[in-house]
C-alpha cells in the first residue's frame, strides 16, 4: 500500500476527530466504506437514518491546522493504515485510528515493554522500577509508560539513555502532571511522546483507560511494579491480557497496601517478577509481536484465521499462558 | 491392634535408640521381623554379617530410665504403632519410630498447620506471622513450628490461646535457643512440645532437617513467612512437598533478601498467601489428612493401593497440586 496522500491523511484525521466516533465506530466505517473520505461523505445520511442529529466533524481547514500545529512542534500523526504505525497497536481490535508522535518516532518500531505502577509509590518501589527499566533498556527494549508521578516517572527517567516512550492521556503538548515538566522536556528530545487525543486537549478521568490501552498495546508485555487494589495499573494489566500480551507483576508484603494489586495478579497467573531476567526469560522464547501490516485489520483480528496465523508464527506458549490466566481470573 | 505392653514399648525405644538405626532402617527391621523385640534379638547376627561391628543398643534398664525420666517431666513417648500416634506422622515414609511429647498431647490429634520462617525476621514479618497464627488458631487449626527465634517464636506466642506445638531439634527437655525459655515454659503448660531425639540431647546442625521433617509431617500444610535463599525454612517446604502436603508462601519485595526464598516458592507453585483465608481456601476442599491407622505402614505407603485409597477418599485436588508443583520445580 502506498503512503496516504495529504488529503487521505486529512480526512482520516477528520473522521477520527468526529463527535462520537471512537476506535470501534471508526474501524467499522473504514471497513464499510473503504476510505475515510468515502466514510465522511456518507456520514450525514447515516446520522439522519440513525436519529436525525448531525455529528460534528472538523472542517478540512481545522484538520489541516492540527496537522500543521503538530508539525510545528516537530511532531507528526501516524495513521493506523501507514506502514510506520507501531505493529503492537496495529494488532489491536480495534486499533486506535491514529496517534500523534513527538520526538524519536523510530523508537516505536523497536521491541517495547511497559513498566507502570502506583503514583504514591514507595521509595523502594521507585528504585526497583528504575533498576528494572535500566536493565531492560540495556537488553534492547524500549520502555513505555504513562508519565505519571511515582513508578512511571522513575521508569522513564532511568530509560532515557536507552529509549523510552510516554503515552499521555491528553494531547501530546499538554504536560500532566505539571511536576513532570523537566521529564517531559527530556522525553521530547531523547525519547518519544505519544497520544491518541487532539492537540491541546486536557486529560480527563475518562481518557486514562484509553491511554492505558495504548501503553499495553505498544508493548509485548506490561510490568506492574506497585498497585493498590482497583488502581489504574490493573486496568493496564487487563488490557495487556485482553490483547494477548504478557503480564508481569512485582510481589510485595501483604502488609503493604501497594502490593495488593500485584500480588493478586501473580495469584491470577501473571509472571512473578524480581529482575529483568524474569521478563526476558518470558519474552525471549515467544516473540508475540506481529510483523507490521499496513492494512486495517479490525475484522481480520476476529477470525480464527488470525489466531491460527499467530499460533503458526509464534508457537503456542503465549496463547496458552493467556488462556491459563483467563481461566483463572474467571474462577 | 492392642496398645503396646511395657516391654514392647521399651524394646521399641531400644531399637529406635540403637546406633546407626534411623527411621528407614527401623522401618525395614520392623517390616522384616514383625516386632522390635524380635529385631533386637536378630541385630547381633545381622551386624556380624554386615561387617562384624557390634551396634550399640541401650540396655533394657537404660530405656526404662529414659521412659521414667520423661514421665517425671509429665511427658510420654508415643510409638508409631500406637493409635495415638499423630496421623500426619504415621503417613510418612518412613514414619519416625516414636516421638517424645510434653504438655497437651491431645493437640496432636487435631488439624495442624505449620508456620515457619526466618530467624532474623523483620518486624513486619513477625507481625504477619502472629496475625496469621492467631487467625488460623481461631479457625480451629493447631499451629506447629520449630521454636526458633523470629517467625517461629512469633507464631507460637500468638497461638498459645488456641493451641500450638513446638518441635525441637534436641531432646524435649533441652531449651534452645535459651532466649526462648519463657516461651518454652508456656508451651509446656499450654501447648505441646515434641521431639524425635533422646532426653537431654543437645541440638546439632544435622538434627534440624530431621526436626523440619516432623514439623511438616505433623501438618496438613506449611506456611513459609520469610525465608532467604537456601534457608532452613525451604527444607521444611521441600519436606512438605515430598510428603504430599500443601505449601504456602508469603510474598515480599524483591529488594528484601528475606523474600527471595518465599518468592521462589510461589514461582514454583506454592500458594501465594496474604491472609488466613488463603490457607483455609486450600485446606477446606481437600482434606488430605489420612485417618489414624495404628499399624506400621511404611510398605503400604509405597504401593499404588495407598494412592488409590487416598484419591478415593480425598479426591484428586491435593494430588494434582502436588504433581503440578513437582513438575514445575524440576523444570
Amino acid at each position: 500500500m502506498n503512503p496516504p496522500s495529504a488529503r487521505q491523511a486529512r480526512d482520516w484525521l477528520r473522521l477520527a476527530r468526529t463527535q462520537d466516533v471512537g476506535p470501534v465506530t471508526f474501524s467499522h466505517l473504514i471497513a464499510r466504506f473503504g476510505s475515510a473520505t468515502a466514510a465522511l461523505d456518507a456520514l450525514p445520511a447515516l446520522a439522519q437514518r440513525g436519529g436525525g442529529t448531525t455529528l460534528k466533524t472538523p472542517s478540512a481547514a481545522e484538520a489541516e491546522d492540527e496537522i500543521a500545529a503538530l508539525a510545528k512542534l516537530n511532531g507528526r500523526f501516524v495513521l493506523s493504515c501507514e506502514p510506520a504505525f507501531p505493529s503492537g497497536l496495529a494488532a489491536l481490535d480495534p486499533p486506535p485510528p491514529l496517534i500523534a508522535v513527538l520526538g524519536n518516532a523510530a523508537l516505536l518500531s523497536k521491541e517495547v515493554i511497559a513498566i507502570v505502577g502506583a503514583r504514591n509509590a514507595s521509595a523502594l518501589g521507585r528504585k526497583f522500577a528504575a533498576n528494572l527499566a535500566a536493565a531492560l533498556g540495556e537488553a534492547g527494549l524500549v520502555i513505555a509508560s504513562g508519565m505519571a508521578r511515582g513508578i512511571d516517572a522513575a521508569a522513564h527517567a532511568a530509560a532515557l539513555p536507552t529509549g523510552t516512550c510516554a503515552v499521555l492521556a491528553g494531547g501530546v503538548d499538554v504536560i500532566y502532571p505539571a511536576e513532570n515538566k523537566a521529564l517531559y522536556d527530556q522525553l521530547k528530545t531523547e525519547g518519544a511522546i505519544v497520544s491518541e487525543m487532539s492537540l491541546g486537549e486536557s486529560p480527563q478521568a475518562r481518557h486514562f483507560p484509553r491511554r492505558n490501552r495504548i501503553i499495553s498495546g505498544l508493548s509485548r508485555g506490561t510490568v506492574i511494579v506497585e498497585a493498590a487494589e482497583n488502581s489504574g495499573s490493573l486496568i493496564t494489566a487487563n488490557y495487556a491480557l485482553e490483547q494477548g500480551r504478557e503480564v508481569f507483576a512485582v510481589p510485595g508484603s501483604p502488609l503493604d497496601p501497594r502490593a495488593r494489586g500485584t500480588n493478586r495478579l501473580i495469584r491470577q497467573g501473571a509472571t512473578l517478577t524480581e529482575s529483568a531476567e524474569d521478563v526476558l526469560n518470558v519474552l525471549k522464547p515467544c516473540s508475540l509481536r506481529p510483523s507490521a501490516k499496513p492494512k486495517h485489520r479490525a475484522n481480520f483480528l476476529k477470525t480464527p484465521r488470525y489466531w491460527s496465523a499467530i499460533l503458526k508464527r509464534h508457537g503456542t506458549c503465549c496463547w496458552h499462558r493467556l488462556r491459563r490466566v483467563r481461566s483463572r481470573s474467571t474462577n
